[in-house]
């Protein structure tokens, strides 16, 4: 389904990856090389484009600053593939999280709302957490959304639909009296194996750790238990708080749900805005040339109070890396989400996007600090497709003309740290949400992606390059 | 003014590199490496962006193709830089073609609208054709827009205002009776060095190739001879069709002005269709989720006729590879631009952007094909900036909910040759002209690029690559 990287070009590659790795590692002996567990660390920036990106660049570092992000050795692109649901279906230029994530997981395209399920025949695609699990390794995943989500999901779950995460939300599911799909199929009673959350808590994960509790609460199917309690039957501990989390014992399977769904985020517009439509006199409304547009006000980024309730994307991976590595010489597979990148960008709040691109770079630094004490760790970070924020120009290009120009769409208006001025614009829909773009997604390594992650993949490679360097 | 690459991962790259370059020529002894002739050609794409390439590659390819670009063996990200006009001002952080083109070609960041001058102080930055011609290596530029359009008129003109492309656009420069600036200070008689089409014909450039005659018919001030003259008098031979150009003498500078401005494109939409505005139905503007929305009919793209009579963008790199590479022993410095990538999204025209990334790409095929038989050929390809086409979904991500949505700005909706359904939005801007957008561009390299070219660089460290490479 998709072209294999030119062997000549991996030859290439390969021979430079052995310099490479032997000037990084100088310090450590071969033997300990060979010993030594691998491990790889999955980090999905979910809707972290170019866009998204430099935006966070702008008002973190400063426009000439440089991101954790830009430190890594290698910078990939990804290229991003979705199909029709059917089983020879015409490509779909534009992507959801259910379906990339599958990309990644399982290494096959499928089409959107699937949870590692085949477009069309609607089979399970084995998932590279179940390939390393069956393998020995231990495996996680970690999310600032819930659990049940598409991205983490699929690393674990298999169902025709990302909306049915939880045993109540599998037959007839509706928002506002309007129908929006249907799990029978996977209903225990009907041989499937039930929603999203039933499958996480009978899955081989040994850490999961993000929000959605609500989807943990009911009952499992069939029984009068709850969904939290099968997973307690299955060898979990459960903690709920930051400092639970910070008291478990290493050495036996952990889950974490510190909200009901997504967890807050970390930064919010002033006052809790976000962006809004430029407002036009009456004579502009008669003709574009006439009358006057009056732009979003400026504004600043500041803390969002709710999310000091929660443990941060960091703590939950130093929490994660110190489970999966605790007397292991297996080694593991982990995938770190930062969700609400893409939950923000939707919803048309830039300073939200930018705090979540932050807890990303926070959860970067902790993997790379844990990389340099445990050789052979392969750190990939990247997106699974690009969103809806776009920055223009605060002043237009075309200012010199006497005319009111303004952004269709609705524009945030944001004054950084150092002083600039940032206009961000969101108008791809009219809607109450923001859709997602198709363009292709950046990905990042470190010095072990050296002669394993050439300048192009396709989205499904990147299941092939974990595999591979897990020996699976 | 911009952060240096870590020596230590460099040296890492150095080391990959050697072994790379060996394997790559192994065909060549080491003895011609070392006394070939150096030689660099920067192709830029004016506005090639990830949204850019994604569709250009979605309709050339198809969704899971390749285009040339992503077969190259170095992928970077380039981080662009704009200054206000100050000698110390504050961040812009959207950019225009004429500060980007002075980034690469000067090394220096400056101001919007300044051609090779520096923020605030207007003092000339030496370019980096400059340097090269300086010490015997040869130069040239090859665009399809006027060759006294930004990005080409940076690498060997200076000047406070990129409008000051002729004799006759010095003072007062207005457009429908609007002042858009002036450039007295760098009139000859105030002491400067007049228009940009003036500066080209006096410049130290070997080729010139591109659009912009009637910019080079004024007289040259003070005289009474078109700046076309001027150039000829300056040993330049003149040509004006591809019937002229393939039997131009090898030897003697070489000038081609094959338009009046811009050359024509290769592609367009059907019956010359740009993107629309969705029609709403009158229920529709009294609310939202009322009354329906007619979406723009599909369209595929068709080839413009007055394409043909002019030469090509890869007709003209061929004819300047081969005029630069003639009997040459000390290298040269080429840098070759598709223009219209950009100017076709202005307008809105997304099959207008996608003939010029194919352009683009046969440019590249030649300089391909070129490095195959000239050792120690850096190939660059970049853009200066990112722009306004989006690529959104062509069936909402929200299509359950019976509302009728649409996108803010216009929409094109375009039949692949695939059979697929690319919905192309632009909606930076409500003026006549989309609005150029932040994000880091891509910079893509050969393998004459591993040690030089890391993953992530400022836009004016391409000069520092160039210079280096080229022992400048």
């Amino acid at each position: 389904m998709y072209i294999p990287i030119a062997r000549s070009m991996l030859f290439v590659f390969a021979l430079s990856a052995n310099v490479a790795v032997a000037q990084d590692n100088a310090s450590q002996s071969d033997q300990a090389a060979v010993t030594a567990p691998r491990q790889v660390v999955l980090i999905i920036g979910d809707g972290m484009d170019e866009q998204q990106i430099t935006i966070a660049r702008n008002y973190l570092k400063g426009a000439s600053g440089q991101l954790q992000l830009d430190k890594l050795m290698l910078r990939s692109s990804m290229q991003i593939l979705t199909t029709e649901d059917q089983l020879t279906g015409k490509p779909v230029y534009v992507a959801d999280s259910a379906n990339t994530a599958t990309s990644m997981a399982t290494g096959v395209i499928t089409s959107r709302g699937r949870i590692s399920t085949s477009a069309g025949s609607d089979e399970d695609l084995t998932t590279i957490a179940e390939l390393a699990a069956a393998d020995g390794l231990r495996t996680g995943i970690v999310t600032t959304a819930s659990l049940t989500d598409a991205t983490p999901a699929a690393f674990a779950a298999h169902i025709s639909l990302r909306l049915c995460e939880n045993p109540e939300a599998m037959v007839d599911i509706s928002f506002r009296g309007i129908t929006l799909g249907d799990c029978s199929d996977d209903l225990k009673a009907n041989g499937g194996k039930g929603s999203i959350a039933e499958q996480l808590a009978n899955s081989s994960l040994d850490v999961m750790l993000g929000g959605g509790a609500k989807h943990f609460s009911p009952n499992a199917e069939g029984t009068t238990e709850s969904v939290t309690s099968l997973a307690r039957q299955n060898g979990f501990q459960v903690v709920t708080t930051a400092a639970e989390l910070a008291t478990t014992e290493p050495d036996k399977r952990l889950l974490g749900l510190f909200a009901p769904s997504t967890l807050p985020v970390r930064l919010q517009g002033e006052n809790s805005r976000e962006a809004e439509e430029p407002k036009r006199s009456w004579l502009n409304h008669i003709h574009p040339f006439l009358g006057s547009v009056t732009q979003p006000e400026p504004m600043i980024c500041e803390p969002n109070p709710a999310f000091a309730a929660v443990p941060n994307l960091q703590q939950m991976t130093e929490a994660a890396l110190s489970h999966l590595s605790y007397n292991n010489s297996a080694g593991f597979f982990l995938m770190i989400e930062s969700a609400s990148i893409d939950k923000q960008s939707h919803e048309r709040k830039p300073c939200g996007s930018i705090g979540e691109v932050q807890q990303l770079e926070e959860a970067l630094a902790s993997v790379l600090a844990f990389a340099e004490t445990h050789a052979q760790t392969l750190i990939l970070v990247t997106a699974d497709h690009a969103q809806a924020a776009q920055l223009i120009p605060y002043v237009s290009l075309f200012n010199g003309f006497p005319i009111p120009t303004f952004t269709p769409g609705k524009l945030a208006h944001i004054i950084t740290p150092e002083g600039g001025h940032m206009a961000i614009n969101y108008a791809t829909s009219n809607f109450m949400m923001e859709e997602h773009t198709g363009a292709t997604v950046p990905l990042f390594s470190n010095s072990e992606g050296l002669g394993r992650v050439p300048s192009f993949i396709q989205q499904p490679q990147l299941f092939d390059i974990i595999r591979d360097y897990l020996e699976l």
